[in-house]
């Protein structure tokens, strides 16, 4: 049936359609069935997608497009499109051949993330995906095939150099924002870093928004290809380049799950990587309580890691480092920044901890690329960052993604806590610290977040300030309030 | 945030509702988040729900809903509620508890199902509970807990009489209407039958499409009582009456997903034989190549019935039956209808397949209910039959429920397939032909299917008649050919 392209600039965060109840009766299909939608124009495009059905609210020839399935398929308004059912695509197939237990074939693998990209898996489906490899555990060669696939549905960056550096975190600790500083100071040294980084999802800021706050982080390949001609580095939104779809579509599906099986995380890591084309990549693992993974996952981790290092011809080293708690002081995409630029500042208020684990993970990196001799990689990296070159190769790299310092504001609210008696930091949950910042108003309100006064193991005073909430909405910080002293997230003892 | 409720006459076939971008922006929340949505009035209604984000289509205080939410809060246009972020559900960590192979408990089930009927899981996570139903299984207490939650969820029907029965399918066989037969000669003997039936998910017709062709399926529970107590029986949809409305939005996503664990099929089947208040329960199974089970799985099936039965106090009997073709020779609503009335008159060309299995199954019935003897059920089936008395009571039934037997106007196109040569029928695919049937236009076009002419075992000459496809669309009568040459389901040799 041909219908005439409507657009609602409507974001499912999907690729969706709305049919007007008649049109679907006419092409047989109910609200949550699928349909083929084909452009008229030679070469023609098509693609399978959910759709949802109205009354009244689009007329009978039409068809509502979300801006993601026009941008798919570049519709133009009021341009015509075929329409037809749509069968349940074979990939399914494969799902539930996974789901049954069975190991599947680079060619299933591939068919699953063609479909994943191509739309003609709907959410749930991608969901029995992900839950399949979850219940059911996925070789490595599964996931070598899933790196393979995830790596074609996307573009790649093509560098000259083999001198691509990476320096990757598995997440989980609040405020560990190591990337800048870590970037900064091995791109001062020569070494080139295409960093991409993620937004938040359940975190409260992802490196994409601490950078945000003042700079762009979305450009196209040619343009971050610039900006590493001028300073060796870059600090991106990773989602901008479209280098790996079937991932970002995944993730997203992940988020609503809150679950993230072994094969898809190693996939997502290393997909990007190759996409970048790095050469060199250093992870970093946190570990331990109230981290993403225990001492035991994170060196089965590792060893993965290794391996697909030797299968992509890629050199990878893993650091295991301590998860216990938030790293710096500020949570929040401006609150980090904050902390970053004190790093960089040499400013005596910096936080050490943050100051101390960029320099280690700067100091293996410089080691990697045999910029300084095994053990003597942190005092390079401190030698760099004392001599405020790595401030000034920052700064070079913002002014590149059209950034500049401007006063950074944070929000209009504060709420002071204080502690009712006097102890010693026990306990600072990862996760409770980065609900509560959520909960102040982040990652979407940038200049809204915690400011942590204290790390474990530090000795409080009775009424001494251990934390500062900030937000833009006098709401959130009563409900933020609330929250803090129901999850009571810093112990004493 | 206080927002204003906008209807889109929009049926996401799920409640769900939209925000215009800033305002999402200002609650804090991005696409497929999840807010609460809660009532001014007293006492305030309040459910959480998964959001979609708009620009501009909306006004930035207004706040679309779906027709589902609407009916689900009974809102109305205009009306003020409050929206705010919500966190993920609870019943999210038993889900996956389950997924991690640990067994549930009542209340974990219990909040799951009403997390499932208030809206607070979304669709993937309704998914994923499905998933690990499917992958991990379930013990019988799961199974026990999960009936009793479905149960919970839903309206039921009081019937001050005991002497009630009910016969039902696990389907997957075209053409095996037995129902409106089996129900009108149970009827005549004084049984009482309160028949839920439900609309086609995966096939052609469900018993609710098919009786929808000449009458209402549409009830209210006071409504069913005065049909039964004039006709002692009826033939509804069952989703009219809202009694397991966690039944139907699960189904809807196994719909998609096109997997049904084992739990999930027995807690659907048995919580609305207790919803309507049902005492005695004959369950059909159709088995072999070709049916939804094997004969080991329907022997497995069978004794989870009947350990059900004895849990519930409900006489639970089974009878394993051969489903490894269609029965009957229409497909499609109207077509099986046509069958069912052919049967009930006495029509020399009635198919002698449904009648025979029609009887089978009354007899099984009339036993039950000491109508007849042991081994003496089919022969009064046969003599109620056979006086007309059960063609009278449908018709008593069918007027009871506002129908009449108007001219049976079959689709407008039709196309007849022959034979290539002569031989003998040795397979006809169930699968292939409900898929054909639904290419033609069922079970949204009624008077769209097929005639099956002949079945396994029956000798065909070359060039005669097998197959007749009915079509109001001539572009569906092309793809019905075309899919017929493709998959070939009636194979000769």
């Amino acid at each position: 049936m041909e219908l005439k392209i409507k657009l609602l600039k409507w974001s499912a965060g999907l690729p969706v359609v709305m049919l007007e109840k008649k049109t679907a009766e006419k092409i047989g299909v109910h609200a949550k069935d699928r349909v083929f939608i084909k452009t008229l124009s030679k070469p023609s495009k098509e693609i399978s997608t959910i759709i949802d059905i109205v009354e009244g609210l689009i007329k009978e020839n039409d068809i509502a497009v979300s801006s993601e399935l026009k941008k798919r398929l570049s519709l133009r308004v009021g341009q015509k499109v075929n329409v037809r059912i749509a069968q349940a695509p074979k990939s399914l197939i494969s799902i539930k051949k996974k789901l049954n237990n069975k190991n599947l074939s680079e060619k299933e693998i591939n068919e699953i993330i063609q479909d994943v990209v191509n739309n003609s898996l709907s959410e749930s489906e991608i969901a029995l995906f992900i839950s399949a490899m979850y219940q059911q555990g996925t070789t490595m060669k599964e996931t070598i095939y899933l790196i393979k696939a995830i790596l074609k549905s996307g573009n790649q960056l093509k560098l000259k150099s083999k001198f691509v550096f990476d320096k990757h975190s598995i997440g989980g600790i609040p405020g560990n924002r190591t990337t800048p500083i870590v970037v900064s100071i091995c791109a001062e040294a020569g070494l080139i870093l295409p960093k991409t980084s993620s937004r938040a999802i359940t975190s409260a800021a992802g490196t994409a928004d601490v950078i945000e706050t003042i700079a762009n982080v979305e450009f196209s390949t040619n343009q971050v290809k610039n900006i590493l001609k001028k300073t060796n580095a870059c600090l991106i939104w990773g989602g901008s380049l479209g280098i790996v779809p079937a991932d970002s579509k995944i993730i997203q599906i992940e988020k609503i799950l809150k679950i993230d099986p072994p094969a898809q995380l190693l996939a997502s890591i290393i997909s990007k990587k190759l996409a970048m084309n790095t050469q060199h990549i250093l992870i970093d693992i946190p570990y331990g309580k109230g981290a993403k993974v225990s001492r035991k996952e994170a060196l089965n981790l590792e060893r993965k890691f290794k391996y697909l290092g030797k299968y992509f011809k890629k050199e990878i080293k893993c650091v295991l480092t301590d998860g216990r708690q938030p790293i710096g002081n500020g949570i929040g995409p401006m609150l980090e920044l904050i902390d970053v630029l004190k790093v960089l500042n040499l400013d005596k208020e910096a936080p050490k901890d943050l100051e101390k684990k960029s320099l280690f993970l700067s100091g293996k990196l410089l080691e990697m690329a045999k910029k300084a001799k095994k053990g003597e990689g942190f005092a390079l990296a401190r030698k760099i960052l004392y001599s405020k070159k790595a401030l000034e190769r920052f700064e070079k790299i913002i002014k590149a993604q059209k950034g500049n310092f401007k006063k950074l504001q944070l929000a209009k609210f504060k709420k002071i806590i204080k502690t009712n008696s006097s102890g010693k930091i026990k306990e600072i949950s990862n996760k409770e610290i980065s609900s509560l910042a959520r909960v102040a108003g982040c990652p979407v309100d940038k200049s809204s977040g915690l400011y942590l006064h204290f790390h474990v193991g530090e000795k409080v005073k009775k009424k001494e300030k251990i934390l500062t909430i900030y937000s833009n909405s006098k709401s959130r910080i009563n409900e933020a309030i609330k929250f803090y002293n129901e999850k009571r997230p810093i112990k004493i003892k």
